[in-house]
C-alpha cells in the first residue's frame, strides 16, 4: 500500500461517525478519552485515516508507540509468519515451558539492539510492568548485598507473609518531579506528572528530587544551566542521605516526556550515575518513550557517554513489547522464581519487535532520524523566529525528531492542528511534543510546518 | 493436525536437548525455572511435545492458561485473520485511537461471556495488572463516595504529588492467607502464598484474614466446616472494623489455587459479599485461574448464587487476555484519564480470546467439562480408596476438572509423573492440582490414572 499523499480533512473533527462510534463504545468500555475512531486498514505510513474519512499526518504515533508506520510491509510479513501464528495460538508460560524458538527470537531481535554492556533481558508486557520489574530487581539486589550468603531467617520468612519487616523492608526508589514511569502502584508512586494520574491511589512514601529546569536554547545558557544541574545533584545527594529509609535506586527518563520534554546534559547523567555507584544504588534508565531511535541514537542514554552501562534499561512503546536489559549478574536474583510470572511477556509481541528491529537496522532509520531531525529542528527554529509568541523554548536540537516547544495554549493549538489534518500531541503544562515515527521524511516537513503556520495565524485572530 | 495418541517418553526428563537449550538460553534470559523446552509445532490438543521428542499428556496447561488445546484450528484461523494482522501491525493506544473494529471485538467475545450483571469491561494484559486496575477502581470509588460532588481541594492536589495524604490516602485491600493475586507491588501486597514471591519487596501494610480450612470430603464435614467458615467471617469483620485505615475492598479467589486449592461454601461467599455491602467496600472476585469454564461453570462464582453480581470480576490465563468486568457505574471514575494507560490491553490477544469464546460456546465445553470432571473425580476417588497414603483430602467434587489432592511428597510425584509422560502441577504445601484444558475427554482419563498408579507403586518402592 503506497503512502497517502497528504492530509485531508472533510468533516468537523471529531467527525459524526467518530462521535457515534464513541457513544456506542462507551456503553461497554470507558470511551471518554477517545479522540478519533480509526480505520487502520486504510491508514498507511505516517498517515492515519479516521472512520469519517479524514486523513491525518500523524506526528503523535499512538503516544510515541508506532515505530515504522501503519501497515508496514515488514511487520505484516512478521504478523503472517508461522512462528507468529504458533506464538498466538500456543501461548506458553515462558519461564517454565519456552518454545524452542524463544532463544532465537531474543537473539535475533532485542539482543541485537541491547544497550552496550547489557547482556541480559527480562521480557514484560508494558512500560509500567517493565519499570516495576526493574524496581523488584533493584530491591532484591540491594537486600542481597546486605545479606550476603546468610540464608533467609525465620524472622524474615514469617514477617514477609505479613508485609512487615525485616522480610518486607522499607526501601525506596527516588524519582524526579514531573517524571512519568507508569500507572501501576509502584510505578505510579514514582510518577510525578499530574494529580489526575495519582489522586486517591495509595502510594509508597518515596522521595522526589527536582529535575533541572534548563533554559533553551541550551548553548546560549551554558553557565546558568550548569549551576541549575549542580543544585539538583546536591539536592539528590541530600535526599538520598537523609531519607527515612534506604533509597535502593534512582529512576530517570533521558528526556522527561509526559512531564514536558525536559532535557538535562550528559554531565548531569554522568554525575547521577556516580551518585548511585558511590552509594550501592541501582540506576534505572526509563527508555520507554525515548528508546528505539527517535532521539537519533538507538537508546537516548547513548548521548551521555557513560563510563559504564546503566544498571537497568527499561523499554516498551516503539519496541511493541516491553522489558528491561541489564548486565550485572547481581540483578538476577539469587534464587529461581523470585522474578517470575505466568506469561513473562508475550512472544507474539517480541516477534513484532524483531520485525521493527530488522526494519530499523536494514534501513538505517536511526541515522536517518538524526538527519531529518536536524532539518526539522532548523525549520521549526526558523518558524519560531517569525512566531515567537507561539513557539517558546524550542528544544531537542541534535536529538533526532524528539523536538518540543512551549506554546501559550496547547489545547487550542492541538485542536487547530487536527482540523488541519495533523495529529500532534502535548505534554507538561503547555508543551507541544513531536513524536513522529522513524519513517518521517523531508516530504512530511512541509505539511507539518504549513499547518503550524496556519494554526498560529488563526489563533492570533 | 490429529491429536497425538498417548504419552511417550524416550529420554530422561528433562532430556539432553532440553538441558542444552536451557543452558544456552540462560546466557541471555534467566532460565533457571525452565522445566521443558517445547516444540509447539508438534504439540496438539492435550499433548505437549518437547525438543527431545517426548510427548506428555498436559494436565497443567501452562499454569492453567491453555483453554482449548495446542494448535486448535479455530484459534489458528483467528491468528491468520486480517483483523489480527492489523491488530498486530498497527498497535493502537486503545483509549485514544481505537480501531473501528474494537467495539465489535469486545461485543463478539468478552461481552458475550461477561458475568451476569456485569455490563462493562476494562482490558489489561495480565492477571496482576487486572487485579491492580480493579484495586485502583475500588480506591477511586471509595474516595468518591466520601467526597461526593466536592471538587479536589488545593490540599489534595498538592499532597498527592508528594505521595502524602489527603490526596494520597491510606486505604487497604483485605486478602486471605494463602491467596495469590499476582506479582505487581499492590497485587503482591495482597498475595500471601510463599516467601519466595514476596521477600525483599516493599509492600503496602494491608490486612490478611484466615481463609476457611475445610475438611474434605465436604459433605462428610458439614457442621464443622460451617463453624470454621463462621469463625473466619467473624475474623474478617473484626479486621475490617479495627484496621488502622479504611479497608476499601476485599479480594478473593473462588478457589485458592496457588495456595493449595482451598475451597469454601457458597454461603461463605454470600456472607462475604454481605460484609462488603454493609460497609461500602468493593468485592473483587479474582477469577484469573478459575474463570473460563474449568470449574464446570463459565465463572466459578456462578456456583455461589449471589443475590447480585460481585463489584469487580478479574480474568486472565485461559482468556488469553486480561481485564476486569464491572457493573456499578461508580466504579468508572468520575473523570476521564484517571483509569488509563497507553495500550489498555492488546487487541491481538482480545481477538484470540474471541476465538476461545467461540470454541467454548459452540462446543458446549463448559457443560462437557462439568460432565467429564464428575467422571474424573469418581475415578480418582476410587484410586484414593486404594492408595489412601498417596491421595489425601481429595477435593473439587462438582467443580468440573478443578480437582486436587494432597500427597506426602508432591515434588517426587511430579517428577515420576513427568517420566511417565504426564505434565502435572503442584500448589500449596504438597498438593497436586489438576488443571487440564476444556477439551480433556474420557480418553484422557486412563493414561492419567494409570500413570498415577504406576507412580504411587514406584514411590512406595
Amino acid at each position: 500500500m503506497a503512502e497517502i499523499n497528504g492530509p485531508s480533512v472533510r468533516t468537523a473533527v471529531p467527525g459524526p461517525l467518530t462521535n457515534s462510534s464513541k457513544t456506542e463504545l462507551d456503553t461497554i468500555f470507558d470511551a471518554r478519552t477517545v479522540q478519533m475512531v480509526i480505520d487502520y486498514d486504510r491508514s498507511s505510513g505516517n498517515y492515519l485515516v479516521d472512520v469519517d474519512g479524514n486523513t491525518y499526518l500523524d506526528v503523535y504515533a499512538q503516544i510515541a508507540s508506532i515505530p515504522v508506520g501503519y501497515n508496514n510491509p515488514t511487520l505484516i510479513k512478521a504478523a503472517q509468519s508461522p512462528v507468529m501464528v504458533s506464538a498466538l495460538v500456543n501461548r506458553p508460560a515462558i519461564g517454565n515451558f519456552p518454545s524452542h524458538h524463544w532463544l532465537n527470537i531474543l537473539r535475533e531481535g532485542l539482543m541485537r539492539v541491547a544497550p552496550r554492556g547489557c547482556t541480559q533481558v527480562f521480557t514484560a508486557q508494558s512500560g509500567s510492568e517493565a519499570n516495576e520489574l526493574a524496581f523488584k530487581a533493584t530491591f532484591m539486589a540491594y537486600q542481597q548485598r546486605l545479606r550476603g550468603s546468610t540464608p533467609w531467617s525465620d524472622h524474615e520468612l514469617e514477617s514477609v507473609m505479613n508485609n512487615q519487616g525485616p522480610g518486607t523492608p522499607e526501601l525506596a526508589i527516588l524519582s524526579f518531579k514531573n517524571s512519568f514511569h507508569g500507572r501501576g502502584f509502584a510505578s505510579l508512586s514514582a510518577t510525578r506528572s499530574k494529580p489526575v494520574h495519582k489522586m486517591d491511589i495509595p502510594a509508597f512514601k518515596w522521595p522526589q528530587a527536582t529535575f533541572p529546569a534548563l533554559k533553551y536554547p541550551l548553548d546560549e545558557h551554558e553557565e546558568e544551566n550548569k549551576q541549575e544541574e549542580a543544585r539538583c545533584l546536591l539536592e539528590i545527594k541530600h535526599i538520598v542521605d537523609s531519607w527515612h529509609c534506604p533509597v535502593a535506586g534512582i529512576i530517570v527518563e533521558p528526556i522527561q516526556s509526559e512531564g514536558g520534554d525536559n532535557h538535562a546534559s550528559p554531565q548531569f547523567f554522568q554525575e547521577l550515575q556516580a551518585i548511585t555507584k558511590s552509594r550501592g544504588m541501582s540506576l534505572i534508565v526509563d527508555e520507554v518513550q525515548t528508546g528505539f531511535g527517535a532521539t537519533g541514537k538507538f537508546w537516548a542514554h547513548e548521548h551521555w557517554n557513560l563510563p559504564s552501562a546503566p544498571d537497568l534499561v527499561t523499554f516498551s512503546k516503539k519496541a511493541q513489547t516491553a522489558g528491561y536489559f541489564f548486565s550485572d549478574s547481581n540483578l538476577r536474583p539469587d534464587k529461581a522464581y523470585r522474578q517470575f510470572n505466568t506469561w513473562m511477556g508475550d512472544a507474539a509481541r517480541v516477534i513484532m519487535s524483531n520485525a521493527v528491529v530488522d526494519e530499523i537496522l536494514s534501513k538505517d532509520l536511526v541515522s536517518e532520524t538524526a538527519r531529518i531531525g536536524n532539518i526539522l529542528y532548523d525549520n521549526i527554529a526558523s518558524l519560531a523566529s517569525r512566531y515567537p509568541n507561539f513557539i517558546l523554548n524550542l528544544r531537542g536540537k541534535g536529538k533526532g525528531t524528539y523536538i518540543a516547544f512551549d506554546t501559550p495554549d496547547s489545547s487550542a493549538l492541538l485542536k487547530e492542528m487536527r482540523s488541519l489534518g495533523i495529529n500532534i500531541g502535548s505534554c507538561g503544562v503547555s508543551t507541544i511534543r513531536l513524536r513522529p515515527m522513524l519513517i518521517f521524511k523531508e516530504c512530511h516537513i512541509s505539511p507539518l510546518l504549513e499547518a503550524l503556520e496556519t494554526a498560529f495565524l488563526r489563533l492570533q485572530g
